[in-house]
């Protein structure tokens, strides 16, 4: 059985930064998990000291206080620079930029429509920012229920898929006098999301590597299922079952933005050992 | 046979205040054809002494111009204002609202990309004000050939099919950071296309009453002969052949924004009459 990784696979340009910010912080603590892989976070614990506090009381002044890469609700930002704790913010860019999106639209006067799981931190912390508040919908059904004034701005969840996003765009344009589109799906997202449609056309299995609450892999492993109907999302190779490759010629293999090399490598591995 | 009429159709808001702003100023001239209905045209000439004058150097001080329900170019309108020329300005508010939002993007530093017909006059007058120019596209394939920074501002002509427009936002979304939909379309002219729409799918045959020059006449029959094969666009009765009509049960009826009531009504007799 042939074994291909897809073009654009794993680790994204914030997930980098903020594991090397992590790795630069001996001794700290993240806010909530750094990331959405609990292998990574307790590689980090292990090698680095880096812990993981998930709620931000138990932060002493004195400490040092990591912002997840998903960011974090805005008051609790402010809490935590005013209670003394040296905070080093790992949040990515790519979600700076919507918060900041976000916080200004609503202070011009638009109604703030955010794409995204409202349970998601990064949702949480992006609807933080809208001084007037900001309505959080997961797809174009929800839509269809709300009515807003005249200008909408939109923003998307950083790992949301693209057509999903038009889909409320769609709706909303024929219906208001304004809708501010900003792309906020990240790159790397949409790149390994273009990636893994290519390669779950060709592949008779498809694994997807990924921590089980991370939002971008589960979007992978939806695209790869609409491809390829054998299609498993696991977290590491201890969730291997062989008899997915039985009969199989090709096998794809993608990993979301917060699933180290080693981790995928393990898997890549383990498939070869077994099945090759 | 039965004759109907779509749900919406004919004179928009515009065109009516635009007539009502010419009967009230006799003897004065319209700078190009007030509405594309060349019928209509006739009739205030007829009726209320107002001419028509194609070279806006041809009024002379102290002149009375009425300007076209499309708006005109930015210039041309300074121009008018400074040769002591009375200006009438019967420009429909629902084009002066796209000609505003052309210039103050353009100024914000967006690329103003205008959905339209670059030799429609509308078209001409909105893209005149975008102060540091604007691109006009005719359909998606157009914008697949350009390149834009990062901020687009969008604008349609008033006239367009919402689903062409919504192609070319759907185009851009995914690969720039921010695109400012505005919804110019106008709802005359999205009522006359849904009513159009709805009527052609139960309509053996289908009649579309319009200037041969109106966009959103010509917007009309390109959705009637989507619906129905059987669809004709005529200015007025003396173009109907009757042969269309035979073996026919149901004819549908509509008419663009600048189409008047009685070159409708003089239509739906003249059917009546013959075939009926």
């Amino acid at each position: 059985m042939v074994i291909e990784l897809a073009e654009n696979y794993g680790f994204c340009f914030g997930v980098k930064r903020a594991i090397k910010i992590a790795e630069e912080n001996k001794d700290s603590a993240t806010y909530g998990p750094l990331i959405h892989n609990s292998k990574e976070i307790a590689r980090l614990d292990k090698d680095f000291n880096v812990g993981l506090i998930e709620d931000f009381k138990s932060f002493k002044a004195g400490d040092t206080a990591i912002v997840r890469t998903h960011g974090i609700v805005k008051d609790e930002l402010e809490q935590l620079h005013k209670s003394g704790i040296n905070v080093i913010d790992a949040t990515c860019p790519f979600v700076t930029k919507p918060q900041e999106i976000a916080q200004e639209m609503s202070e011009e006067g638009y109604d703030v429509v955010i794409f995204g799981d409202a349970a998601h931190p990064e949702i949480k912390g992006v609807q933080s920012y809208a001084t007037h508040g900001a309505i959080v919908v997961t797809d174009v059904e929800d839509v269809k229920k709300l009515k807003f004034k005249e200008k909408i701005a939109l923003i998307s969840q950083t790992t949301r898929k693209v057509e999903d996003y038009l889909a409320i765009a769609n709706y909303l344009v024929p219906r208001y006098k304004e809708v501010r589109v900003f792309n906020t799906i990240c790159n790397a997202t949409f790149d390994n999301q273009l990636a893994v449609r290519d390669i779950s056309e060709i592949s008779d299995v498809m694994i997807i590597i990924g921590g089980k609450n991370s939002s971008n892999t589960k979007q992978l492993f939806n695209i790869a299922k609409e491809k390829c109907s054998d299609s498993y999302h696991i977290e590491d190779e201890n969730e291997i079952d062989y008899s997915w490759f039985e009969g199989k010629e090709r096998c794809g293999v993608s990993a979301g933005a917060s699933t180290p090399d080693w981790i995928i490598k393990n898997v890549i591995n383990a498939i070869e050992k077994r099945v090759n």
